[in-house]
């Protein structure tokens, strides 16, 4: 889908020209050209978006993602930011104008047509993630009295062509009574009404209901569209099989990402430091809680009563033990959040599976950032609460960022390799990662307390 | 999307009643009736399949997923199994022959009128994952030097409603060559050749390109429908939207499920026992390389060198402390399998969040077998390998059923937790319960060598 005349508009913006090259990029569809402007400089994508005509520039924005769209926005005139609404989609119109800082999106409002207004106005009254977020307003709806010919009239002059095969049969206070097909139109005695044709057993599904309630109905049922209607039964929109597709991918990344313990991560689109933000809280949660746990064991260990597997061990050695599920738990995490970052972007397209060094230097960095950050608290805290044991919070300071680095490496270089031997990635980076990882992260901790441990010359074992 | 009608057919059908039924089951959804027929002895799923009208079932039979269609397909007599096959879409048809013994499906074939038959060979042919496999080849194709009025006559007499916003037109090769949507064809003068007022510029696939691009290019270029095309650019069918929402959950569900380190289970509808065994493969890889690496070390440590922090243990503690990888990973495989089975559940529905005891009884008895086998076979083969030490083997095999009970007691229930709370359990199931049932799993391993070793009077610790 990349054509060689994007690559060379993107070169030429580049070098801040390309101006000229308005023709050829008319020719490109609006999403490659969404994709494409990810890699280009704000000035260079500002430059593009000026050499676009209405239609194709409304329709690059209505594609474009956070990041991109923000830096677009920032940088469009008022005037021609109402033109490209007007020419939007009432629902991508109101996302767009959700990205807006509130005086802007207010002065946009304000100079729509009443139309487009009342569309966006009531689309953003629902959540983003919910039926009605993600419905569009440009529906083909006809009165059960009307004719047939009336219904093919109304099909003739709509503006949606995309959900067209079937059409909405309203009543006469808008309430969604039956659909009837475009065959059945075509088919139908031209004269007779709407309602004496259509079926009457429509499934619909309430404005404010989950995305994800609309996308199951659709993929229960095998539908290509579902009306919307509102609590009385109104008619207020229609979802289509294209807008779920993005909803569902949206919901599995999620699920997927999450389930590795980081946010939404677009591993090629964002800054480091906002994937670093998305992927710290459970990283936290897991350093907090390990190392709570290994506090909690020395205590119950120390004042309760002394195992007696561990009676007659130097105080050293017990000391090192508290802290494995530390060491392993960071280095499991941080190595099934990168190998499931990859898989993820193998599968929605946004990871090359053939280019591991785009993103390899990436994941490294934050390995590296994630490692000293943690191994830096860490050790520190342990030095404070040991303060007779300073050598174990060097120990386990220096060993973690070894760990969470071999962890990411590790992490982001399976998935490629699984790719490469056609073993598939999601089978081989999971449980077999997860271990692997326990395992490195093992040996390095006692390899790395050893050589400390020799250096300082800290030692007692079995000295009861 | 349950009725009140189908849940006292299912019921009376358990009684073995049902037959007075056949007119309320006719009014329900073929997908609803699938559903509950899950729930349904396999002589009851028979005897609702006989009351449907021919229409129902084939619409029944297509929609029913693996088990399910197999049972239904084992009672299904011949003649009646052929006039289902033509009513249904050649795509499902020729899923169907699939699931038939290869005599079966060779009785049936020959018994299909030549039309279906072209199809549903040609349909066949394709693997069952590329875009062949997915498309139908009902498609609306009209020549580029037909009229529009004679385009609206084909679409007036089309079988297929589902993609009749746009028509495809062919050359009189049958190579595609563009597209004309219904509005344009509406609006066009009926007596101009189609080739006038098409879009020439139109996106294909190649029909044995992979399902997953066909979805990405779908999502990419947001389109309701991607027409197909063999390697010459001949029309071969269509894949419209509602075919890849399937696509799309089936390949999330197979990428996040794979990531916990098992196969598609649904953990409402499959025998234990096929959930064991796709639960099985990699629990075995983490058993055997945990096993293994703990050998190693051993071996390196007893043969190699001896490691100065190790130096004065006693070999009973020594021992123990190889195998806390082992018992950690498998806990936390458990753990997460069974978690991430239940997110994913949740999330197309297969699982009902607010009915945590439907589910949790099978994942216990999983992890109960899962614990026993593996508990048996490490704790054997340690005795095997020690064999001066077997009541090693009997601490690791009585720890690990006790650490993977815990964790598939965790992981099943953790999700319905944040489910109550309304806490997203993608995101609390992943790291927060791998850090979890990994210091669960360390007590559990230290407080059965305590008591074991004590009940045996194993010690001598400390006595190098």
């Amino acid at each position: 889908m990349e054509s060689p005349e994007l690559k060379d508009l993107v070169d030429s913006l580049g070098e801040g020209q390309g101006a000229h090259s308005a023709g050829a990029v008319g020719e490109i569809h609006a999403a490659d050209i969404a994709t494409a402007l990810l890699d280009v400089a704000p000035s260079g994508q500002a430059l593009l978006l000026a050499i676009l005509d209405d239609e194709k520039a409304s329709e690059v924005l209505a594609l474009a993602e956070q990041p991109l769209l923000e830096g677009l926005l920032e940088r469009l005139d008022p005037g021609r930011l109402v033109r490209l609404l007007v020419a939007m989609d009432p629902d991508d119109a109101a996302d767009v104008l959700e990205e807006l800082p509130d005086d802007a999106r207010q002065a946009a409002v304000a100079l729509l047509d009443e139309d487009t207004r009342r569309s966006v106005t009531l689309l953003g009254g629902y959540e983003h993630d919910s039926a009605g977020g993600v419905m569009t307003t440009e529906v083909v709806a006809v009165g059960s009295n009307e004719t047939v010919t009336s219904a093919l009239g109304k099909l003739r002059d709509a503006e949606q062509v995309e959900a067209m095969g079937s059409t909405f049969v309203v009543d006469p206070a808008g309430c969604l009574v039956g659909l009837v097909d475009l065959k059945c139109l075509l088919n139908a005695d031209p004269d007779v009404s709407v309602g004496s044709v259509m079926e009457s057993d429509v499934l619909s599904i309430d404005a404010e209901a989950d995305q994800e309630d609309a996308a199951r109905s659709m993929g229960h049922y095998q539908l290509t569209s579902l009306p919307v209607v509102d609590g009385s039964g109104v008619l207020m929109g229609v979802i289509t099989a294209d807008d779920i597709i993005d909803v569902l991918e949206e919901e599995a990344s999620e699920d997927i990402l999450r389930l590795a313990g980081t946010g939404v991560t677009h591993p090629t689109a964002e800054r480091l430091l906002t994937r670093l933000v998305a992927r710290a809280p459970w990283l936290s949660v897991t350093l907090v809680g390990t190392f709570l746990a290994g506090m909690l064991i020395e205590w119950v260990e120390t004042n309760w009563f002394t195992l007696p597997v561990l009676e007659g061990l130097g105080r050293e050695f017990k000391s090192l033990l508290y802290f494995i599920p530390l060491i392993g738990g960071m280095a499991g995490n941080v190595g099934s959040q990168s190998s499931t970052i990859m898989v993820r972007g193998f599968a929605t397209g946004e990871v090359d599976p053939l280019r591991p060094g785009r993103v390899l230097p990436g994941e490294l960095i934050l390995a590296v950032a994630i490692g000293i950050m943690s191994g830096l608290s860490v050790g520190a805290a342990i030095a404070v609460v040991h303060s007779d044991q300073s050598w174990l919070g060097l120990v386990v300071g220096v060993a973690l960022p070894c760990a969470v680095f071999v962890a990411g490496l590790v992490g982001t270089l399976v998935p490629f390799a699984c790719h490469r031997f056609k073993v598939d990635p999601a089978y081989a980076s999971g449980p077999f990662l997860l271990t692997l990882n326990d395992i490195a992260a093992y040996v390095i901790y006692f390899s790395v307390a050893v050589v400390i441990m020799g250096a300082l010359e800290v030692g007692g074992l079995g000295s009861a």
